[in-house]
């Protein structure tokens, strides 16, 4: 399954053809292969060309492919297009989950200018009151297209209606069962479907012990319920617990990404999601609030080391150890808090028991300081280094461990209880008080051993 | 769904009950609630309780939650049960790949007695053929149970089949259609069992395009194409396109999670991956490797500004910024190499147009460096620092940035080139080597501008 392959002879195949607008020879190349294929090869055209691409490939599939474009691409795309176009030609072709993320790319006055020109107006209705869902929560992830029978039908209704619904509704995983006013009561899975008899009534099957997810849980919550349970599809509901939509795996497997991501990119210091092809002051705004933490951590080590420019012009050796002692103290911050936010955003544990974790890090931090620390002296003793410097800069190294490390655990479960994000704490933030605090012992500590030098 | 507070609750009215060994109210307890709500206590039980709960829960519920535990505690919990035991409660009544998991888990000789208990003949051969796969390729995520039909049998041999099935095979999401040699040739999915009539021919309802991937393929790849392609099962076949297994979707999201918190890990300079409770020599062992880098680099740092000793006398000032311009290159370092990092990770970028990427990266360093140091600079004359090393601090700011920015641009693309994991590049060694850089550049300027100070 070498995908990376495949494109990558597709276009240099399409690339002359795109170039002489040989539109025939382009739709029979793409005819074999996938809409998810063809996709990825939008990356690599200019907006011209894609247009082409999109007007050659046979109707239904290029609906697929813009599906299955990047948001980023989706958006550029339908800035050339009419909304007419966009109503009739890809709109009125999607389910409703996928139609709302591509309305929620356009500016608000266009996408309900796209809405206007539906022809279906359930349809309309359906995508207005999805609209109305933040894009991270239960409703703005659901689709509306799903199979939903009354508790009082028989199985052979139950299949009519699948039979209904089969064009609608492109994977059915499972049937939902409901009273006269739309309340959710129960589920039955297709194999159980297949498995009955025609004339058994539906109750009979209904699995009554089910979990739903209100519209207004948050995307990170139908992940994890989704996760934890191990469910392909799971049925919104609202306040009154009437059925409203469903939720396939597929969309939250992109929002779990989407969560680790988020992670990874505080950890680096990026204040937003960010792509590399983003606008360029968008990539500066991005990034900009944290130099500003490393400016403002900076002023205040130079402030701090300052105070002890007359013990500096008396013994400048002292200035050799200042990054050692930063970094270390950054680096053993920085891995300690990354346990914990690892170990709080995969909820296995529990930010009670503070007092053991603390005895724990401490430990591991006392160890790794004394190896760091016997590395570096030995080798400052070495190639002859004062014996008084080697040892205050070594003992201020184990000193800096230590405390980054208390200060990297703490951090983020601290973070946690006032409901702030803990992955914060594994940012240039931990990274900035460090260094601070790691040249503030360092210093004092070189004044106090070696008696103002 | 607020799952979290319905376990404080449980664990609050479980603890006395468990100490008093009151087994009759703890399954009554325990009756109303989910395998996997269930799983998540056992984090805060004493190795004694969790036993006593596995013995005091009805049967079929024990081995849902046994299986539904992490790892760490099912192989804690498993080193205290013989392996008669093991094979005649637990492995028995499991998929085969939950059954591997735990296999895994046991020291190999275990591992081999429990399964030598095993009643079922043929479970048992298909477990040892499972073991011979690693845990992250396709082979070692694939479970054995599936249902599989003949191309030549009818749509009513097929739901028999299912019948047949239905105990071993919880969810059946897709029948697969093999020819005599069990070669896969074919997908049918449950809708189309239900929607089609009782003597149509199993072929005519085939789906002969269907993704499938070879045991050896490794997880991330599976992922990979599964959430491509919104694929909840994928078929596994060994070299000769014969039917071997299947992946579901729950084990894949698993999977994807851990991939993700592996670049989680690299970035914060954690060489395994290690969770807060693991032993302190493991957790140490962790994270020494990133620490000697770390200590390396420091060693280069302060070689480097030992040549500048002379200077430093002079002008013990030079000391003060010296924080400031090796954490902003580092803080910048990580943010370039993390959006390119993530690009590749995503397949969002591909690394061959390297040219304007740097020409971007360049264009937003500039910018985010020309503001650092005019905001630096506006500050250090604010405060009465001398006007020649105001221009020197600045002018160095702008360079390392720059020069953070674009070695943290090319650096990921290089690795990704040579093969190596890109987000070793996010690193304390991108950090370090940063500080290194930055230092250099700034003693020079100084030595140049202010004319050996």
């Amino acid at each position: 399954m070498s995908t990376q392959l495949t494109e990558t002879q597709l276009l240099k195949q399409l690339k002359p053809l795109i170039a002489d607008k040989y539109s025939s020879a382009v739709a029979s190349l793409l005819e074999a292969h996938r809409a998810e294929d063809i996709a990825e090869i939008f990356w690599e055209l200019e907006l011209e060309d894609a247009k082409f691409l999109i007007k050659v490939i046979e109707k239904d599939k290029a609906v697929e492919v813009i599906r299955c474009l990047d948001d980023e691409i989706q958006e550029r795309l339908f800035k050339e297009y009419p909304a007419r176009e966009i109503a009739d030609d890809v709109i009125s072709y999607l389910d409703s989950d996928d139609a709302v993320d591509i309305l929620n790319l356009l500016p608000t006055r266009k996408a309900e200018e796209v809405i206007s020109y539906l022809e279906d107006q359930e349809y309309a209705k359906n995508l207005i009151s999805m609209l109305h869902y933040d894009d991270d929560v239960a409703g703005g992830l659901m689709a509306k297209e799903l199979v939903k029978v009354k508790f009082n039908w028989t199985v052979s209704q139950c299949v009519e209606e699948i039979r209904k619904q089969a064009e609608e509704v492109t994977a059915v995983h499972a049937v939902y069962v409901v009273k006269d006013n739309d309340v959710l009561i129960g589920v039955v899975s297709l194999k159980d479907i297949v498995l009955a008899k025609p004339h058994a009534s539906v109750v009979e099957i209904t699995k009554e012990e089910f979990i739903s997810v209100n519209a207004y849980a948050t995307g990170e919550e139908v992940a994890s319920i989704m996760n934890k349970y191990s469910l392909i599809a799971i049925p919104v509901v609202d306040g009154m617990k009437r059925l409203i939509g469903r939720i396939t795996i597929d969309d939250v497997v992109d929002f779990i990404k989407e969560e680790a991501d988020k992670d990874f990119q505080l950890q680096a210091g990026l204040s937003e999601s960010v792509d590399s092809s983003d606008k360029i002051w968008i990539l500066s705004r991005a990034r900009l609030p944290w130099l500003m933490v490393g400016l403002l951590g900076g002023l205040g080590s130079s402030a701090l080391v300052s105070n002890f420019e007359g013990d500096i012009s008396h013994l400048p050796q002292m200035a050799f150890f200042m990054p050692i002692v930063a970094a270390m103290g950054g680096n053993a911050g920085v891995q300690s808090s990354a346990i914990i936010v690892q170990g709080l955003a995969n909820n296995t544990l529990k930010s009670k028991n503070i007092l053991p974790k603390l005895t724990k890090e401490f430990t591991v931090a006392l160890l790794n300081g004394l190896i760091c620390s016997a590395l570096l002296l030995s080798w400052n003793l070495l190639i002859g280094h004062s014996y008084d410097l080697s040892i205050v800069v070594s003992i201020a190294l184990i000193t800096v461990v230590i405390f980054a490390s208390l200060l990297g655990t703490i951090t983020p479960l601290v973070l946690e209880k006032f409901k702030i994000d803990p992955a914060l704490a594994t940012g240039p933030f931990i990274t900035t008080i460090n260094d601070v605090i790691g040249l503030g012992v360092y210093f004092t500590l070189g004044r106090l051993l070696l008696g103002g030098f």
